[in-house]
């Protein structure tokens, strides 16, 4: 009965809530409510930046315990460990420069300094670019002894084509062997978009829609002799079938010193590919407009028992184009089919009137363009030309698995930024890639996927709401200092920087509920569920019956149990009725009860009818507050299911772990519900699972399970 | 407080619902429970066709006050007055033709006769085709005085090409000027689509890929000279881009005799053009696949005064493709729409390895080929290799309003019909097309465009639950007849012929809430809200302070009292739960209270503190009840919230108006949210405005309203 599970879950709200700190809370989020309810506050700290203007807090840079944020006007050296400020470096613009600034109608916010560009040139120099009031300039610091930096006696130099005009605009810069790699805007106007390598001013050809064609750059990254970038760009092959948005990755060698008098100081190194994630079938569904990355990593999509079998990777996050149906997913991408891609054949127009088609062998020049010259200003004029017209790969870059390992829509959530935890060792002996997937409604949703085979089965284990509905997180980042024994995850958002911790595994009290998290990171072993490489765990199974003895003779709703013993004993709802009881005025009258003696003396039949009276009045009165008490809770309790979405509620907490078990066990789960080819109601995540190569359509799959989180 | 309101909600459903029944309903949805609690019953008529076995009801035809209802095996002739059967024929294939059907690997089910073609070639001649057991056959029927059918002496004719072989493919037939018209495959295996005129037997161009692709036929009409067709298909102009399905119109002239030598029996005269139903935007988001239209009518897509100013439009339903996030749209298009586009420059290919281009007015022969030749026979060969190999117009036909009128996104239902009740005339003195859009979750949505600009803006009047959540709406059609001042709502499902009244004024008891409904039909005249063309009413802006006066001096929840009034008197909660205290046994005992007498007679106070206990034990059981009834209504009303796509619960439709109110006056109404720029939760309808010229993106807005409604 669904109505006794209910009366548990009451009983313990109107323990652990009063109806209007609950009421105020719903109706505005507000950071200092965190505090409220959480047992783990300890664990998640914040670092406050400026507490009375808006901070625009950017990661830029982690290197060994600390991390680089940049602020307006300003960047914090913080410490990963403590998420306290090692030293600080203040650098607004000059009034003059804000004036010009302003004369050409740009805001007073966005004339401040942003910075967008930073690099270690050495162990303490720091190599930094900001925006300066749309007068984009760069500095060197020195870090001394103390840690504290001290800008160089080197005049600033201009940071035209390293960092951007607009702090608006999005901007991506890797320094690699000695030099650096930038990929930006040149002008005030944002219309001239380039890769630069800024030692030698070599850059991507100028306004040829074939190279860049309206980019967006996301990330960037170095590897081997190349340096990799991350960008969506309107697609120029599309164009006859309508604007589109496509993913890329484009590369440069790292010695192309350009060619010589054809593409002088332009890359002749520079390839794109697009990036193919998509729902597979007959029609493929893409998720086009790549958002964010991971940082690379020796990793594997799927669940592996061998610690060995990773390999170079690179995680995703992709959206859907803001005017359709919003959706998100994530995808991943192995460096080698990266590679490969690269390896392969050019696509080409023979003009404009054609269409792009693959360019043959025959017509490709040798050896292979994408290949790393020594001496680019060498080439023959042959291969210069086919390399200014054919910078896009034929081939799109597969998603491991061909499919995203998870997919979510909602009218307003959509995915931000992930951070993986590569090859976490868990109990049940696999190695897992653990995803946190930042929302731009302030969530960090864990997943895994448990999908051993080549079918993709990703789990979100915990949906963590870390900001307000309205602040999305921007980057979460994965720390972890095994000689300090410390894991964290630090999220950013524009005004906060945060770290939390990677698992609530000691929040289970019982085996069972500890098994039933899937999170690969708890296990239960003797009596406490936590982060070990030993103990009763099914990551794929989750609890069941087959599970070892030791985690069967738990009550099946051991979750209230344990929520009752952390929090006070529970009064009985009498005790909050009744006295409230006195002060009420006027009832309905009750007559004498049948079988009452009538031979009762008047003073005590007085006594005694009005004592029946009172308490009359008392039972209607308490009757109406207990059904008003049952009413809301009943009412909030029911908010829990499927409100994904929703701005947060703390009660919800309490309620969210029973609730799955009881529509689990009902077959109303949301995420699970085997007998139905379509959807559950309000599902908002689906995994789609790689389909039998011959099928016409995928096959697709709520997930299983997740639990929500309320820090 | 949202408590209080729950209160009035909770003692209402006290009365109206027992714990029991509503749970083995959300279980499992049946018809029968139709009867319960529907104050409507009467208003609501069904067609019970064969109780036992599978209907596969299919309207095929209308006239005057009859249908046409086609069924396995069977053809109805039913009432649509009285929803009761007229006439029927009963058409099973021969017992050889079953044989013959299994023996090729069809199934049972699919080896029977399924009607697909039903003209009528007089007026008591009807020509009938099914797909007999995959051997497509044609008849002829009488009718006679008594309306009862008589199969003609003619022998049974082929229906190859009339009608498909496979029930599961889409068909689509029309009967003008004494010739059929159909669009159907012409094999066994569905390979080879065409559209037929079946007098001359003239047909399309057979395999070539630019004519039809992959098509599937969803509805057809006749006007003026030509016959027009709509359907989906690959498009083969985008196959350079990745496999895509686009919606089409197309059209054939009725005199058309097929070319010389050159397309002989081939239409000279087959064009066809794509719908566009998009959500505008530097990107435009387009429903690409259309699955019906309403009919043809006179109407006009936005309000107006004048009865004249509109024109000859359709509404088609459009859905995005089954692999992708699941949305649908209602686009409308103008007859005028369509012609133009017609009568535009055509799109072709000049090689297979170029673009598809716009072919210049130059390369177009004279007069357009889209005008309906009398002698087509007489075509020059230019003009027909023209025609062979142009059948694509350049342009799309546009929507009217630009964007669709009503977008719907959801993980389990998508649009499969729309009905429009053309030009209502409503009391606010406008003409407003009303829209009833059938979907595949059982329900039927109510609404309107109330923009009476360019702006679209279109209200969800009603959200009404026909079928259970497993039973698709397939046909939706407004019949209304004025001599007998009949007008209702047929809705038909496989299995399902139901009649269900237009709107629902008369529930709605005050001003206020007959205002609020912002439904054209409804109007406060007096003292009743009902269909009059006079009276208070702003489908506007629903109910406000600024209204009539005598619309103000109403209380704000007048909609309880009005249910309270249609309800039987409700029973104090303490009457719930007394009785039942008599079988309880323990209880914790309570103290003398108080200032009660201590000279009281032993006998006195052993009775006194007897009910004392007794009434103790009361209030202890009352509460406990009370909180648990409270939970589990609180718990119900909560699931009104948001799920729009739930499997429906009769008790909702009791709080659903409640809530609406609610939430609107909280800020949290889930279809108005003016503050917040995303969208608010579990949002599945938003409404397309078209924004202005130049901006980057259309302006996406929540509905405003929507009543949910269960019969």
């Amino acid at each position: 009965m669904e109505c006794v599970r209910g009366f548990v879950c009451l009983v313990l709200l109107t323990v652990t809530s009063s109806l209007t700190v609950v009421e105020s809370w719903q109706s505005e989020w507000s950071p200092s409510s965190t505090v409220r309810l959480d047992v783990n506050t300890h664990s998640v700290q914040r670092f406050p930046g400026k507490e009375t203007e808006r901070d625009d807090f950017r990661l830029l840079l982690t290197e060994d315990d600390s991390m680089l944020v940049a602020g307006r006007n300003t960047i914090y050296n913080i410490s990963m460990v403590t998420l306290e400020e090692n030293a600080k470096i203040e650098w607004a613009p000059e009034q003059s420069h804000i004036d010009v600034c302003q004369m050409r109608q740009k805001t007073p916010d966005e004339c401040q300094n942003y910075i967008r560009v930073l690099a270690k040139k050495s162990r303490d120099t720091l190599f930094v670019c900001g925006t300066n009031a749309f007068k984009p300039t760069c500095r060197t610091y020195n870090q001394g002894e103390d840690g504290s930096y001290q800008k160089t006696h080197h005049k600033d130099k201009s940071g035209t084509a390293l960092c951007p005009f607009d702090p608006s605009h999005n901007t991506t810069a890797v320094y690699a062997d000695g030099k650096l790699y930038s990929a930006t805007v040149a002008d005030f106007n944002s219309r001239d978009p380039l890769i630069l390598e800024s030692t030698q001013m070599v850059r991507t050809e100028q306004f040829d829609s074939k190279w860049l064609n309206e980019p967006n750059f996301v990330s960037s990254f170095e590897k081997d002799d190349k340096v990799y970038f991350f960008f969506r760009e309107t697609a120029v092959e599309n164009i006859n079938c309508g604007k589109a948005v496509f993913s890329r990755v484009g590369r440069v060698c790292k010695q192309d010193q350009g060619g010589n008098i054809l593409l002088y100081n332009i890359f002749t190194s520079f390839f794109k590919a697009r990036l193919n994630c998509s729902i597979p079938g007959d029609f493929p569904f893409y998720f086009d407009e790549i958002q964010s990355t991971s940082e690379v990593g020796k990793g594997n999509y799927r669940p592996t028992y061998d610690s060995g079998d990773r390999s170079d990777m690179v995680y995703g996050v992709f959206n859907t184009p803001q005017n359709s149906i919003h959706g998100s997913a994530i995808c991943a991408f192995r460096y080698s089919d990266i590679i490969r891609t690269f390896e392969g054949r050019f696509k080409g127009q023979k003009s404009f009137w054609h269409n792009w088609l693959t360019v043959p062998w025959d017509d490709t020049p040798q050896p292979h363009p994408q290949e790393c010259s020594n001496s680019s200003r060498k080439l023959p004029d042959n291969t210069l030309n086919f390399i200014k017209n054919h910078p896009l790969m034929n081939s799109a870059v597969p998603a491991s698995g061909g499919a995203p390992l998870l997919v979510h829509t909602s009218f307003n959530a959509q995915f931000t930024k992930i951070a993986v935890d590569w090859m976490v060792h868990a109990a049940d002996e696999k190695y897992y890639d653990v995803m946190f997937v930042g929302t731009d409604d302030g969530r960090v949703i864990k997943a895994v996927n448990k999908g051993g085979s080549a079918k993709i089965e990703t789990v979100v284990i915990e949906d963590i709401r870390v900001f307000s509905p309205h602040d999305p997180v921007t980057d979460v980042k994965v720390f972890r200092d095994k000689a300090k024994n410390i894991e964290k995850l630090i999220v950013v958002s524009k005004d906060n920087v945060v770290s939390i911790p990677l698992h609530r595994c000691h929040e289970k009290k019982t085996c069972r509920s500890c098994v039933e998290l899937r999170d690969p990171y708890c296990a239960w072993q003797g009596s406490s569920c936590g982060n070990a490489e030993r103990g009763v765990q099914d990551v794929d199974n989750g609890w069941s019956m087959t599970l070892d003895p030791s985690c069967q003779d738990v009550t099946i709703y051991d979750d209230n149990k344990k929520e009752q013993e952390v929090t006070t004993p529970a009064p009985t709802p009498a005790k909050c009725a009744c006295p409230t009881v006195k002060g009420t005025v006027g009832s309905p009258s009750i007559g004498p009860r049948a079988g009452q003696s009538s031979e009762e003396t008047q003073d005590a039949t007085t006594a005694a009818s009005a004592s029946v009276e009172t308490l009359a009045i008392a039972i209607v009165v308490s009757i109406v507050l207990s059904m008003l008490i049952g009413f809301f809770i009943g009412y909030k309790v029911a908010g829990c299911r499927g409100n994904r979405d929703s701005d947060a509620s703390y009660l919800e907490r309490t309620c969210s772990l029973q609730r799955s078990r009881n529509r689990l066990s009902s077959g109303e789960h949301p995420y699970y519900n085997p007998d139905h080819t379509i959807m559950p109601k309000q599902m908002n995540y689906v995994v789609n699972v790689k389909g039998k190569l011959n099928t016409a359509s995928v096959e697709t799959k709520p997930v299983t399970k997740s639990n929500k989180v309320y820090l």
